[in-house]
């Protein structure tokens, strides 16, 4: 029974605007919507989740560090930092989870520098352009990652 | 009600091989343990299936070609063809229907010409390194998809 | 009658050591100093000014955020951030409002690195290298921008 | 008079979906209405003529191979392989007959990776961007040439 | 009936030498012979010519400038300048008429510098390689391009 | 009192088609519609004002040369020239005078070779994307550096 | 003994016009003369030998394939598909058998793009630019790593 | 005697966790033991030092603007601001003090990404690799620089 | 005897400036003064010698094309042309004349975009950074050459 | 008969130490070992062989210069030299002599700069990667090339 | 105790010209001064110490070789060599001692081709522009290094 | 009266076998008989001489260091060094004399990594392609640079 995993989904910055901004990029669902779809599944899924959002990637980080003890897998939508923050790569490898990286647009259809990720290389994989309903792929993927990795 | 959807599977080369080569990248699963899990989640998903694998880059296009009569959506791992085939970007484009990108290994964990995709800013999204499990998020990401899209 | 119109000045990192540091490069003005100057062309242009400096790039996000319901246009001067913050460029996308890029120094005659900036291509235009008189330049050009916009 | 001359047309991937796909970039008329108009101008030209087309590239190295009994010149359409395949550049290199290199829209209007091409510097020239109307120029194009040649 | 159509030929620098100049490269038509067959042909499709050439980057662009009123094509073989003049291409822009590239030799069997062109992506298409042909194929091509945008 | 700074505008090739050409890019004021207002703006400022448009590289470097006697300061537009020449660049270096650099567009939003500028280094700064208003911005601006380095 | 050890040799496209095309490069020998001295050899060194060609890269793979159950070691000339096929070198991972690589002329000496191959890194070696007698040094070589192999 | 100097060891975001992470990387020692040992080392030395650790870019620029009155040097360790943060630079380049960079690990033995830092060419000098020991040899090497450069 | 020997020196855009401008880079010569040591020189040497200078990349390229029935040998100092003019090169081409190249400070220590030039491949050598005394240097070394090249 | 011909082998720097080196690279063969196998095979084929080795570079090009007289071919493994020696090449250039060159291990499976050589397009050819046993394999090659290209 | 410890140092070319050459940027200490500070410091901790220099690529090959038998570690300074020499990098592999790479100077502010390091991701670490002090200081690291591998 | 010069001419390797070898691109004047001539030379420009040529970059970084205290500028042909010695490089700018750079063939027409030397920069200027006459030309712009340089 996976009743005992906890799950940490991250959002980066600008994230708080979902639904009020660029919607045909975006979609109209808000957040706070994505949030409570997502507790719906992990009530399904038997899981805890946390699910967190901040502007500041020192924010982000302190979150992630604290991760350490109390979650088994982090979904991380690292909007804009996804492209230049090693800090959050970093604060990842340093809290040694499995990680599952989520662009809820297609991030190959924009502008060529939303191309690289720093940390799609230490992550599980990634879930790009599947809209809102990607957290909730990336919850069903996250926890058939760790019922597979139980020993 | 979804019944009415009909989504193509489409394997590029040497997938015919998985569960029987590298399977610390790929794991046990063969490809036809997959098909047959996609084929459960089909029924259950109301949808109907077909799942088709090739090492031929011109019958993987042949393929692509005949689906747009009988498809409302592609599912595409092309495999190695990912980082080499603009034909088969060709033929997607050509039959105009939507497609999801399918790795079962993070590619970005690789070589560094697997970060390359031809179809990547054509496509909806990708599902990559989610293993087997992936080809069912991508079905159920792409029933989601066709639902939200329906007049 | 511009009245009417609201503009927000944004300062990045270090600014608010301005006149106390690299004399030879940025001038002898502190950012009080511009930021009286700036005040005073505003009452002569009949414009609302806010006037905003942080060292965080989180606190310029917020901050860019909430000139969503308060401002006409954005005058940012985003210093170091310029060429490495993807995030406060999606802040501004995310606000959706006219944007004037500003550097007092001429950022062609400084390390390679500075020549590229994450925002000049969603904003208006530029001003760059006009020293402490390239705040009121911008005032000027803004106010301009927004009387030809008005219906 | 040119009655001997045998001139091969050889189409690559997709064009055989030519007028059903893509109308805004390739027009409507399909690769048998190009064929018939080839004919009638082959017959004003006085050559005989051949008219291939295959989505495999190994299907179209076979058909240069064979060329090189029974052709004077090959205008070629390699489509997609244009970009990727050294393989057929190889063939008209040991087939040793002039090319007349043809693209019916305008490469270099599209995605930048469709400005390479594999064999440009072993061909006669380029008809690029000239629509349907392309392969008539190069029928012309091509029987100049092979006149012009003759010792 | 094309009578009505007006087009401009356009030679770029050094193109007063050919024929006297590289023949192994260029042939030994003069561009006085070119133009003599290109007015033939003009009164077989029944379309007014006009022929010119300069050495002078500007004058260049004062006749494009000046073809805004009386022509509605252009052909342009823009010789070195192809490959360094944004002016030309920036005219081109201006004068807003249909443009056919053009160059009597294949420029991609020559230096690596010469595959650059700064108007092909402006241009309907090119005509590469084809010898002083090339020109006329151009004529053909233009005709048929102005016929099928009659409205 | 700044009334004996003599102030040369140079306008680079094709902006003598300006609100002619372009509308949407440029707007519709003609380079006379400009002129104009730069001088009433500079009997306001109480400044000498040339103003200067050629298509011919060479005739802006003969003209460049010229100011070295009867200017104190140049505003240049060099269009196109800004990212081909560096015969300019060295016209401006030889006459050693300050330079402010123009563009009526934002070149940032268009192509990527538009991003270059040979002579963004030896200016004072640049004024970009501003609009006609930008030459008016450039005369404040260069006005207001000539008084400040007045001994 | 090395009677046991099985031989693949695998060619790739237009290796069947070997001693008919482009002699200066290729030399005269025909790829049945080559196999036929193959087969002189294999017989000295005690081996069993099979001998391969397609123009097809997935009929190359296919055939890669089945060496699974039935080789111990893999030459492989592949040709153009050197350069372009990533399917070929996953096909070769597949099966993980020791893999040589064999040119028949030297890579190095011809198109820069020849330079680069996809398999170079996962064969034992390359034996590059030693002519037909290429063949036997990869039979010699490959025998000798076998027998080093054997526990 | 060196008792006046004043010493700021500055460290950047994850270091924190420094001893409870990646130990294979970067050793069992944590942040505190080093303060510790480099507290010791101070005392020896005679001189004052402060230890400052933050995970925000913001606070450690804010940091570093106060050090201005209150320090004679900087050793710092950037960690993975050393890669992105030009704001870090710049914050260093206003207050003016001699720097010097520290890394724990060999960062040329790790992901290329880490061989670039934005302060490598404003510091007086590196200290890569020297695990924990590293802050004495800078600390030593610190007050070796100050003493060589009073008057 | 070499009094046969016809040599033309062309000086490209800005060297009519010499010895007014820059004058720690060019020294104190004018134009005119190194024109009188170059004929001093010639009537030594015994060779016809013209000296030409233009701004205009036309007018320098129609002088070279008239060059082909009046000289034996070209030495030019291309300046800024030397980096960006194809055309200029073109009319060296064209006249099939032995070309010596000549800058008169060193180009290599300098701005990077100064160590191309575009005709250094078609010229016998370069004399480089040897100051006004260069031209002389060029002169003794063109007749030798001729010398040396005489049946 | 072969006995006349006069094979050289070159060895670079520290491959004295083979085999006491990094034997999970290079095997424990050491460089006597594989002299004394390769006389062996010299004496078989009935050839004449040097065998030299040197970690300087000056004195590897005397020795190639001094072949000049006495060798037939030249088998050269460079080592480290391949990537770095352009005085090399020259030498080999010089003596005008047939080269076969020579790794141990498969340079394209280690580091990235290893993949380049100096020398690669001016060798016949390459035995890379077979190992102690690839020296046989060269005279082997060389004799045959020898054999060949006798008149 | 440390005393078995015998630890190398290694200079590179031109570094016998320390402290009589560019003062500016290596100080006025000469290698004897270097010598003599580090030998003392050598007594200090116990350890004996060998100290050499050459010009020559292939004798400071032949001196590392030597270390294998009588050196715990190497600190070198391969001036030039640093940037160019992969035979010394190889050398270093080859003995397979721990080495401390050192600079006098700061190659980071240094020509940008001294950023790249041949050794560097194969030593322990770096001590960078901390002067003749960096000698003693990669002592101290060196010492502290060899005892904390002690089993 | 220039008596008192002291003139030091450096060759590089392989330029002890100049007229032997490689006569189509060197001529075939050997190393001795541009020696003669540049002793004839010195004589009449009554300079002193010495002419020096090593295959070893060490040998030849010895004399360069000897030349400081014998020498008042130096003639460098490095030949192949020219492309990859840094550390000649640094003896020359330890001796810190004039240098100036000399090739006898036109670099720029060959390989392109000829284009790039290590000591361009440093250098007052280069004579590159004037063949053997180079080294006299040398000579001549040498001793001009010299009494241009005396006080």
């Amino acid at each position: 029974m996976s009743t005992k995993f906890k799950i940490l989904i991250i959002n980066g910055p600008n994230l708080n605007l979902l639904g009020r901004r660029e919607s045909s990029v975006y979609g109209t669902m808000t957040l706070a919507d994505i949030e409570e779809s997502c507790r719906t599944r992990a009530i399904e899924l038997g899981v805890e989740l946390e699910f967190f959002q901040s502007n500041h990637e020192g924010v982000l980080i302190d979150r992630i560090q604290q991760s350490k003890q109390h979650s088994d897998l982090i979904i991380i939508n690292p909007a804009a930092y996804t492209h230049t923050s090693i800090a959050i790569r970093d604060a990842l490898l340093a809290v040694d989870l499995p990680v599952i990286e989520l662009h809820i647009s297609n991030i190959h259809k924009r502008e060529s520098f939303r191309k690289h990720s720093t940390i799609s290389d230490i992550a599980i994989g990634q879930i790009v352009g599947m809209g809102p309903k990607g957290y909730l792929l990336a919850l069903d993927g996250g926890v058939n990652y760790l019922e597979d990795s139980r020993p």
